[in-house]
């Protein structure tokens, strides 16, 4: 939960005012979202999200999260929507930050995954790659190679805090994928952060995507190793091959899965694992008390990297 | 900020159904409250605050306030309306806790304070004592008299750590209060809480008035002192007169405030500046590290009250 920015309604009434959406109806601040402070927006012409950028967001990178957004919901792809007040800008500033307006999506992210959830997400994730593939900008992915060797670097000396053994397991790990990473996989803009508290439904159908502040352009299929980690395990941490069938052969049935992406599976899911082991376990150790946020377990992901290293091939997913 | 309770998608729906609202478009928990678990859920039928009761409210008043909306709303106060489902109940189960949907209003609470919020509130205060007047249920205050005792005996050997000499002074205060505390001023519902995040204004108008969880049965005049000290102070400790007497004023030109309850304003603003300096006082040594809620300063209310206990009239408030 996060409202980190308390917005007085006299300056809300002013930035409001360089819109075309008339006055403000009402506002209130959302419990969802860790990075920043979002604030559902009812003005005379509908309801939007606000959004304050808090410091955990390089302001480097908004023109492309922003035009990202702009550009998958013009190619007809259900994400917030940013606003453009009348001076033609979508990317503006409140209560000394940087902050938009984005339209607001219906529907709810569910908390019992199914396994038609997964194969709405699968779609989702398909025609997220295709509707991205003529963005011009670019983003690196911030957190890969280099970026868990600079986690682990930070957390290597207080892992044992955690478990026995985890900076030693953790230290062969990298190594591993590493050496074994690919090179010239499909590549474009990916989510790369593709929970199941991103993804709106209603009934069986996604009403849309949301949070695009971790997108970046790397493999298409390193997103949907992160999504067979986020929607396929259940809660006692087994593999649900029926629900990574479904996501998967959802997705292809919107866009290919070239035979390299799937003998790639393996790896990328283990490398994905490792990605949110390193920041869960960064945001562990370093979690200051009295924070509004709970920090979430890195050994949930410790058990799915494990799962994946066993992984013989692809044909565990369900695909052969 | 508050959202205690994380609701499944699938209870929500569950729980929605038993109404006559259509189905679920979208629900998001809100940050604000500090006793309840708040989420602005959208149907098909509109917008609806939905509520879950955390342990905080003692379940056997729920329905004293569920009524009290009722009954407000019903003479045409503006304030939520408990929503009944299709069986008549309008308090009802979600989560394992007692939950009540309610209607949505418009409007946003002032964080800087003009006088014209004064002059709203005031003449708020008075039609919510007149809407009031007929309603048949009963609710002590249990933050009155014996109320403060109980609190100052529970913070009485910590509260040299908020500042040296403060048990001292509570302790005559309390006995001063005490035996001056008036008996028979006009009485009925009182909200006894009404700071400025529960009244919501657009533009110079007061859309409407929330969080009954405090109103009970006790002096009107008592409610008046409890808006006196949470919308007359200036963020400096200066008492705004002109803020007092456009309050006082306001209220008046709806309800009639007698000669005996003017005349008793100066103890019961001392009394109300007490009643808060308590509960946040008591808030401060019991805070829980790591909480969601951050104390409020209790100190404000102890400059509040030394300000009162140095009044010689109620011309002090503007008022002669």
């Amino acid at each position: 939960m996060a409202v980190y920015t308390d917005v007085p309604d006299d300056d809300l009434r002013a930035f409001v005012a360089e819109y075309d959406l008339g006055e403000v109806v009402s506002c209130k601040g959302i419990a969802e979202g860790v990075e920043n402070s979002n604030f559902l927006l009812r003005t005379e012409a509908g309801s939007f999200i606000l959004t304050l950028y808090e410091k955990r967001v390089d302001p480097k990178d908004l023109p492309f999260f922003i035009g990202l957004m702009e550009h998958l919901a013009a190619k007809g792809f259900a994400c917030p929507t940013p606003i453009r007040a009348r001076d033609g800008i979508a990317l503006r500033r409140l209560c000394g930050r940087p902050a938009a307006l984005v339209t607001f999506l219906d529907g709810m992210w569910p908390r019992r995954i199914r396994a038609f959830h997964c194969a709405g997400v699968g779609k989702a994730l398909a025609a997220l790659h295709r509707a991205g593939r003529d963005f011009a900008m670019r983003r690196p992915n911030a957190l890969s190679l280099a970026g868990w060797q600079a986690l682990f670097a930070a957390c290597r000396e207080r892992a044992h805090e955690v478990r026995a053994g985890l900076a030693e397991e953790l230290e062969a790990e990298l190594a591993a994928i590493t050496a074994a990473w690919p090179a010239g996989l499909p590549s474009g803009v990916i989510h790369a952060d593709l929970f199941p508290d991103n993804v709106f439904f209603r009934g069986e159908e996604v009403t849309g995507v949301i949070d695009f502040y971790f997108a970046c352009t790397d493999f298409f299929a390193y997103d949907l190793a992160i999504c067979l980690n986020a929607w396929c395990f259940e809660t006692d941490g087994s593999f649900n091959v029926t629900k990574a069938r479904l996501l998967l052969s959802s997705y292809r049935a919107v866009r290919p899965i070239a035979a390299e992406e799937l003998a790639a599976l393996p790896l990328l899911a283990r490398g994905g694992a490792l990605r949110f082991l390193l920041t869960r376990l960064y945001d562990w150790l370093n979690h200051p008390p009295g924070a509004f946020v709970r920090p979430k377990d890195p050994l949930e992901y410790l058990q799915k990297l494990r799962f994946h290293r066993s992984v013989t091939g692809p044909g565990a997913y369900g695909l052969a």
